[in-house]
């Protein structure tokens, strides 16, 4: 969560939205993707920091199924990403703070317990809780 | 409608789910994307065709908030793309056929009427539903 915590440092400074998010193989510990969200940079709404872990993971192993994958990120993740979550079959998902506005794992659509979602992965939220929404706090507070 | 199932059987031919969409201008209608899913060829599981078409359109648009487009799609948006769908602004969005078990926008968790979708555009579905589900139908038939 730290190296997600990092990218999410480099987001705020390219004026993106401070979140961050990487893959690592669940036995080995291996990191394959960490990334940031480049929304502004790509003019893409669907540059979530979690959406280029996937397409880069994915790209870098060549197969689109991470069953043996766990993915951190610095923010619950939104419906869209959570579906994606899903659809790449991640043996697990940690995240930082809570987001009860726009979140779709615990909050919202609640994405996992859905009747369209056939891939639950383990969910563990809260992981260096403070630190992952202070510095989306302090990046929104700047804005003000 | 007819282009994005033209885009379908592009897939098909390429051992790709058939579904198509394109995004087009709501008031000139002229069309600004059309894509096919590329989840074989990417080896991607969010290379959905809505996904492929939005990250298009705003490549080419060189903005993220597609506010005065629709978008048409053969099958019901997944929650992933439906949240996308939400995210890039569209005005409009058309689908042809219901996808009662892996829909997100009339079925499952129905994300535009979330309350972490802040964001809802007009739906209009059933548009060509017989022959954008037959298109469907008949790539499944000959996997088995």
């Amino acid at each position: 969560m730290q190296i997600a915590l990092d990218e999410a440092r480099k987001a705020s400074l390219l004026d993106e939205v401070p979140v961050g998010a990487v893959i690592v193989h669940g036995e080995t510990g291996e990191i394959i993707s960490a990334t940031h969200n480049e929304m502004v940079r790509n003019a893409n709404p669907t540059a979530h920091a979690e959406m280029l872990a996937i397409q880069r993971a994915c790209q870098i192993l060549g197969k689109s199924r991470l069953v043996d994958y766990d993915i951190y990120v610095t923010l619950e993740p939104c419906p869209m990403c959570a579906q994606a979550i899903s659809f790449a079959r991640f043996r697990r998902l940690h995240f930082g703070a809570y987001d009860p506005k726009a979140g779709g794992v615990e909050h919202g659509p609640r994405i996992f317990h859905s009747s369209s979602c056939f891939h639950q992965p383990e969910v563990i939220g809260g992981i260096e809780e403070v630190p992952c929404g202070e510095i989306l706090k302090e990046f929104f507070q700047s804005k003000r």
